[in-house]
């Protein structure tokens, strides 16, 4: 194998490789990436056995082949040479080493046969649809935060993507709770999605696919089985296997009877309820929301280290309410809001709590009250 | 006690109080920051019993007085009001309370009896000095790296500050070593410094003190005893003990007969260690220098992972030489140079080597070798 690559190309192809590779673990040629060159294509392939990218570059290829190297060596290499070197990588069978030359910089890398990789088993897919790059990253970023972290409720440590009805018809759905807060986030079905199998999507598998998204328009194709999901663009192919579990019944969770209506400007509101947290012990950190006409007063009170109260100019006509929430949820809800106020919509004290941006159903927030 | 502040006023004066203040410690009053207004000024000084800052700061103060609260508390309230609020901070004797106002914001907060507070007794000092903040940041900034973390040499815990003997007379001088490496950095001795004790500044004070100097042309007031130091600007004093001990005899360390020399663009240096050592293994991070006419080769060879090799276009005429270091030791001192290049000088593969910037004398840095 010879084939020589631009810095920065090489670069992209295997920094997305190596942060897939698991930084501790027990069987070598995990830690490696799979180099293949041929025609005038190289591809870089990684993976934890539950996912697998796969990044393909054009190269000059001198002579086709293929081999494993450690990925964070080979990333760190790259990283540290200069900007603009052309980078020639080969292996010569016989010594088992790969050579990565860039001006007057020489390395030489032990590797491991390529046999031994394992590379993950083709699958049929249920349904196979293309959404815009933007479609999905509103998706995932705005249900993410609420994926549970309890390894034991595994089923919870994922966003569940599916078909649902929305309230003009069929829609495209995420949803993570994690029993505490829940966020379900909407966006018109794609054409081809229809039959799409619901799917757990693992948290590591959003954090990676994450990184496909950050061109708004570009098209990423989407392929969803029972055991599978893969996101695609034209270089880089992330498969996934998705949670072998059954996503609880959400619907059930969020409130359809809540009338008590509060709008207030979010950013406004995020930063009040930081303010009055400070004072709070780390554990509790419990805010309560005294709402009368016009007016929210949110306070926190810790024997211990004192007491805090910010008030804030709210539209509120409902009877007088007290409920208390953690705090650190409704920062993380607030913070959701980007374009529009946010409206909370209240039952009592006891019952879980409502947020939405403005008018718009398509993102939704459920977040459980705590006794204050 | 009452007075009020504008809230970038207040946040400087506090942040640095918080600073110095443990996050685990067992006794309550040394989370505390003690504030005492009187006049126009308002001080607050917070203390590990080791340090003690003070930071003065004009006030309306509308009734004197003094109290102690959680520095970090007070800091993150300070923190989170929004830029160009007006603060107002008042206690009644009573409530033991402390309230914190700003527009629609108010905290109180738990305090705990002034005189509880432990104030560092004053002193008398052998020599009361001014240095420009520049000079000051130069020699502890460039020593700093080469303090020994290992607690059982606390003698080397810190940069041993104190007057030398300098090819054109009388220095200020600061020297750090943890026995693998050692920094000696000169400054011309300030007028009144000349009966300065020799001392110990401590690891912590000279990251503290170091705040002290950003504004380049500011004279630092410097004082010290053979127990304690002193700086300080017009606001704000830092007051350290010093470390109890004896600074080795570091003079027997610099070489002084080496005599074959190597010139060499740092950053190059730098860049190019950086990257050959990214094939060797993290314990051992020996990088091997062949110099052979105006030519460096760096080497590392890690039977498990790889090799690398690079060259370098260098300035040296001596006879072949090759020598080993530990990789993060070479970049530490190569990245010390900031105007010219660096100038090695070596002696045989088993001697320490000194590095220094060109041929200025008052940055010397020496580096022990490591079998390769």
């Amino acid at each position: 194998m010879k084939f020589s690559m631009e810095r920065a190309t090489l670069l992209k192809a295997v920094a997305q490789a190596q942060s897939v590779v698991e930084r501790r673990n027990t069987i070598p040629i995990l830690a490696n990436v799979l180099i293949e060159a041929e025609g005038d294509t190289v591809s870089f392939r990684a993976t934890d056995l539950d996912i697998e990218v796969v990044d393909k570059a054009s190269a000059q290829v001198e002579r086709a082949g293929a081999t494993t190297v450690s990925a964070v060596t080979l990333h760190e290499i790259v990283r540290k040479l200069p900007d603009g070197a052309l980078v020639s990588l080969s292996e010569e069978g016989a010594t088992g080493r790969l050579t990565v030359e860039a001006g007057r910089s020489n390395f030489s890398l032990a590797t491991l046969p390529k046999e031994d990789f394992p590379v993950m088993a083709t699958s049929e897919y249920a349904a196979n649809f293309s959404a815009e790059a933007q479609v999905l990253r509103r998706l995932f970023d705005k249900s993410k935060f609420a994926i549970s972290t309890e390894e034991t409720r595994y089923y919870l440590n994922g966003v569940y993507m599916h078909v649902a009805d929305g309230e003009d018809g069929k829609v495209l759905r995420c949803v993570a709770t994690d029993g505490h807060r829940l966020a379900r986030i909407d966006a018109p079905l794609p054409k081809g999605a229809e039959d799409m199998p619901g799917v757990i999507v693992p948290r590591k598998t959003v954090g990676e696919m994450r990184k496909l998204l950050e061109d708004d328009e570009m098209q990423i194709a989407v392929s969803v089985s029972e055991t599978k999901v893969r996101f695609a663009t034209p270089e880089i192919t992330l498969t996934s296997k998705v949670i072998d579990g059954t996503f609880p019944d959400y619907t059930r969770v969020i409130p359809q009877g809540n009338t008590r209506r509060m709008e207030v400007d979010a950013s406004d509101f995020a930063r009040a309820v930081d303010r009055v947290a400070t004072v709070s012990s780390e554990r509790s950190r419990a805010v309560k929301l005294a709402l009368d006409e016009d007016r929210l007063i949110l306070s926190v009170n810790a024997p211990d280290s004192g007491a805090a109260e910010e008030e804030l100019v709210v539209a509120y006509a409902d009877e007088r309410l007290e409920i208390g929430f953690n705090a650190k949820y409704l920062l993380e809800i607030a913070s959701q809001v980007d374009r529009e106020n946010a409206v909370f919509l209240f039952n009592s004290s006891g019952d879980p709590t409502l947020m939405r941006e403005g008018n718009d159903t398509s993102a939704v927030y459920v977040v459980m009250p705590m006794r204050v």
